[in-house]
């Protein structure tokens, strides 16, 4: 196959808008201001079920419906988290001698270690049940090697897995060392729910990207988690948090959306790409603000009426509101979390959804190779001797 | 922004033939059986010049013109490699811990941590100068990483690089150990500036997607890195070597081709997506074959033209002709490059063209971010209680 770069499709700017390919994971209808995972309505799941429960229905398809089932997949799920001895000895030391601080590169590396470790394979090399098996081993990771590498950083010992505390309420425990609230574990599992799955968002598709070549799952891991290095997609919570920081108090939130709109700079935390209006992740974790409550939720809510009402003012028809950002830090700052950890903890959510992805690119053999068009100086040209 | 999935357009799949982006820094032209690096036939350059020459023709637009100009460049290129001794010696104890004996997955830890190390930051974070300064470092840092990590999943001491062979006698020094012949560095070279770029790949996609969301240098290489993991990218050279040992004597090249086809297999080593006919790579390969010798050039040589009137009885019009992994293969044989480093050496060359196109990348601000068609049962329906 070649192409005539003068008569080709040519994609737009950024592929958006552009469907390329077909997923039965979910799906974000940004004009009716809803997303759903599977069948279900995504704040719905998150309001009723538990993450382990979310998990189970983004990559098998269905919520377990009965104890018994609810049982056998926990009981899955901390089977694929355990790290044999031996590779948790060598991720140790790994993780210790390249320790930087940068929680979402030490978490890169260190993932990066556990596939090889553990001779991860490529994905076509894989039956089926082998392809789960691996996703839920490289995601059921995740938590215990954010909280390693984060104690790593600070020069504390790693802490061991209490999964008796569940999913969620283990990963608080290994990241703040500290027997979780039931509200905290209630709204972080909110949190992490709502934030599995999200269309074809850029690392998800760089997941698919590189699953599409039949590589390991690690690779394809790997390669979604360094997208959230990325301004664009994964930083926003702790810069949004920040923002509140600069804020301060309630009466300065209207000035301080002024000055960041003077300046020309987007004001972090309100606006999406797909929702116009209202971000149904964010109205849950307003909610859940609320009830954690303390001086940042309640700055944060009253700020928000506040900067709403200067960009609607400046921007008239734009619709810019509080998105999942602006409440994800509230939140995670109330469940005790550093706020270096908030694109880590981003991971431990969404890496079920990548991985769920990957599977689903697996299936399809055809390798994601587009074109381009070339737009230097006419060639060829003679190379001119030395 | 929204979109409607049933009136939205749709990619081909594999989003084959399809323009995601403006190019300046090469093309290939497959109907012509012809491929460029900015405004100069790739093959010519690799004829002509020097890897070195080729990696500033692909990141900087130009060949060095002057012995001024080439000096410094070199200059440039060595201080780029080096890497500050604190810094080596955490690389070498996370190679250590994380050591695999699997080369790909083990330079991919190696670089994660690397970027760690160096604290590399966002790219939209860095000046134009700065960001061609960390795509240097991430690139001239990759023969020694794979040197490393090679000679210590082997239990041996790495080497210290000998930067006066050259860029590329330096990399057959360090990992074979042995003085170079100056026809094998020749022959490396010509490999090594052959596969530098060669159109949106589905490695060079993926560093660009990353690219998109202003993720640090690092981030996007080590995502590239991964899909060269996949089968159908990275895995080909050697497989294509499998495959002459299996042929053994060129009295059973034919027999072996038939077979294969009546397997169902793919032949390895033979067509190309882009390419129909003959691929200009695997031309100047089996040129750069012949010179070096040995018995498994002279078996590829012959075997090559069994196969391909195998294949032209078999799949008549289909012009399956020998590609760039077929004599890849063969001549980093020859040039003592153990089996499992083909795929890394392919990484030693592409890495250029990964990180002249992730700096072109960043030059936009618009996120690469695609949308899917959801095919799942009808949604939303209620959440079932627990």
């Amino acid at each position: 196959m070649s192409i005539d770069t003068h008569t080709a499709p040519r994609a737009p700017r950024g592929l958006a808008g552009l469907i390329v390919a077909d997923t039965a994971i979910g799906d974000v209808r940004g004009q009716e201001g809803f997303f759903h995972y599977r069948q279900y309505d995504a704040t719905q799941v998150a309001r009723h079920r538990t993450f382990e429960d979310a998990w189970h229905l983004v990559l098998r398809g269905s919520l377990p419906e009965t104890q018994h089932e609810v049982d056998q997949w926990h009981d899955t799920i901390r089977a694929a988290a355990h790290i044999p001895a031996a590779v948790r000895d060598s991720l140790l030391a790994t993780m210790q001698a390249s320790s930087s601080g940068a929680p979402l590169a030490d978490l890169r590396t260190a993932l990066s270690a556990l596939g090889a470790l553990t001779h991860d394979r490529p994905l076509w090399d894989l039956a089926a049940a082998q392809r789960e098996a691996a996703a839920l081993h490289v995601a059921a990771s995740v938590p215990w090697l954010v909280a390693a590498c984060h104690a790593i950083a600070r020069g504390e010992q790693p802490r061991d897995p209490r999964p008796e505390l569940g999913y969620v309420g283990n990963y608080l425990w290994l990241v703040t060392g500290q027997d979780p609230r039931p509200d905290q574990v209630r709204a972080l599992s909110r949190y992490l729910i709502l934030t599995i799955d999200h269309g074809f968002n850029n690392s998800t598709f760089t997941a698919r990207t590189v699953a599409s070549t039949g590589a390991d799952l690690t690779a394809c891991v790997v390669a979604a988690l360094g997208s959230l290095s990325g301004p664009l997609h994964g930083g926003a919570p702790s810069r949004a948090l920040d923002a509140l920081d600069a804020i301060g108090t309630i009466d300065r939130a209207g000035d301080w959306a002024r000055a960041q709109l003077a300046a020309g700079d987007r004001v972090m935390g309100f606006g999406h790409a797909i929702y116009r209006g209202l971000d149904p992740r964010s109205e849950l974790l307003r909610e859940t603000a609320a009830e954690l409550g303390g001086d940042t939720a309640q700055l944060a809510i009253a700020a928000e009426q506040e900067v709403v009402a200067v960009l609607d003012e400046a921007k008239p028809g734009r619709m810019l509101r509080a998105n999942v950002e602006y409440y994800a830090g509230v939140v995670m700052d109330a469940c005790g979390l550093d706020r270096v950890l908030f694109t880590p903890t981003f991971a431990v959510s969404r890496v079920v959804g990548w991985t769920a992805h990957i599977l689903e690119q697996a299936a399809d053999t055809k390798i994601i190779r587009p074109a381009s068009r070339y737009v230097g100086p006419a060639a060829p040209v003679p190379v001119p001797p030395t």
